[in-house]
């Protein structure tokens, strides 16, 4: 791992962080922010969206201010493998910055596209390395695309993951415009295959041990066609789950709008971290 | 003027207007945040610096959260004319991007470039008409260029601004490499019209009414060669005028370091307009 940048932010240290990863074979850029001291008792780990890198979370959410208060790291990984031997699409929702948080077992893309596995196998041992020290309770959230993969993956690593929110996530992959087309994109015909990378399908399947917090704006342009979070609220209803959707009037898709409820789930998950 | 966006934003409304300048004689585009309820007690301007529009501070200083607490707009105007009419300049401290809050007397700059006739006659018209009401209690605040502006402008337009503070400011234009290209081509060759453009001449020639808060990043890779606030200091004290320059160990120039002490200029702001 080499450090690119260190940065003090907060109190603490914003570092930018380059390694060859050994999961999607290729080098790999993600941020941290350690509080003052840098001996954090929790961290939360922010998925980001479509078109998105570890930049447009650590520089528009404003998680950090909020984290610093609860001695707490963010982590913020890459969206998907870049560079020029890695598999690209012309659409946004496909490829480089649009990996999905899952592992493709298809042609272009089964080289370097599983970050699924990075995020919940490899990133843990490089927070740990770049703390100093074992990993601390971890809580995952993110936006949009890295909302459902912070569901998705979270309920799939209950061992790994304490505390799950999100943000305007694709709540039923399956059933989200994006994830009709890119689900066979990167897994092939069967949609058995598609099941386990389907929040609502995964909440089903596998439950989970805590309770969800989910923010959504109603002036969200991707609400109805990409999003559907009463879907997964029918899911957490059915499966027992006590998750709270606050829906709120006005706020779209954009960074103005998670900044806004940012502090809110920083404070949500330093209660079950710490 | 045109409102191109409106979005909710921690609480309250962030809009994207759009109107064309009499004082510039150009489309210009700025942004500003009003609280829940619309009808805030104070007023916050953002002068922005080199090569930034309304759109960085807008997105990264975070300044809506804190002043959303004070019942506080915030306004971010751009930093230049711009468009294909408008002069430019192949160095990034010169021409689009780079008004330096100064109405030039030179070619070819002069038929566009009156940044700081914009901000003081113009801009207070635009806010109270967006606002609704009329021109509540303003302060003024920016980063490097714009907390030159933020200062100079403050110092000349007193009965303006009620209050005034900077991040990292460029302290005294006529020492700052930055300002020593840039006064020339704006101003021509005689340095007597540069001393109004100056803080540290400001400062001695006008003084200030009230007290000034100056915050500093000690790893600023500009302090040296652009910034140098130990001359801005001296003039206060020379002056007689309470300066607060606060200067800290291992902050950078960028937004990390901006946003982690706007809340306390908000909260400074605040205690002295409302």
């Amino acid at each position: 791992m080499q450090t690119i940048t260190e940065t003090r932010h907060m109190g603490g240290t914003h570092r930018v962080i380059r390694h060859d990863s050994r999961v999607t074979t290729c080098p790999m850029e993600w941020a941290i922010f350690t509080p003052e001291g840098g001996k954090p008792d929790a961290c939360l780990m922010f998925l980001s969206g479509l078109t998105c890198t570890w930049e447009n979370a650590a520089t528009k959410a404003g998680a950090q201010a909020a984290a610093a208060r609860h001695n707490m790291a963010v982590v913020f990984p890459d969206t998907s493998p870049r560079g020029e031997g890695v598999a690209n699409a012309n659409d946004y929702f496909l490829g480089q910055g649009a990996g999905f948080y899952l592992t493709a077992t298809e042609a272009p893309w089964a080289p370097h596209f599983a970050m699924d596995r990075y995020i919940t196998e490899e990133m843990p041992e490089l927070i740990a390395e770049v703390l100093g020290q074992s990993l601390p309770p971890l809580g995952v959230t993110g936006h949009s695309m890295g909302g459902h993969g912070a569901l998705t993956l979270a309920m799939k690593t209950p061992d790994l993951f304490t505390s799950v929110s999100a943000f305007a996530p694709i709540s039923a992959a399956m059933e989200s415009g994006w994830g009709q087309d890119v689900l066979p994109a990167y897994l092939g015909a069967d949609t058995a295959a598609y099941h386990d990378h389907d929040a609502t399908k995964v909440m089903a399947s596998r439950g989970w041990k805590g309770d969800i917090l989910v923010d959504q704006g109603l002036a969200d342009a991707f609400l109805e066609a990409h999003l559907k979070p009463h879907l997964l609220a029918a899911a957490a209803e059915a499966a027992g789950i006590p998750l709270t959707l606050r829906q709120h009037e006005g706020y779209d898709h954009s960074y103005y709008f998670v900044a806004s409820f940012m502090s809110d789930h920083v404070d949500w998950h330093a209660a079950r971290l710490t």
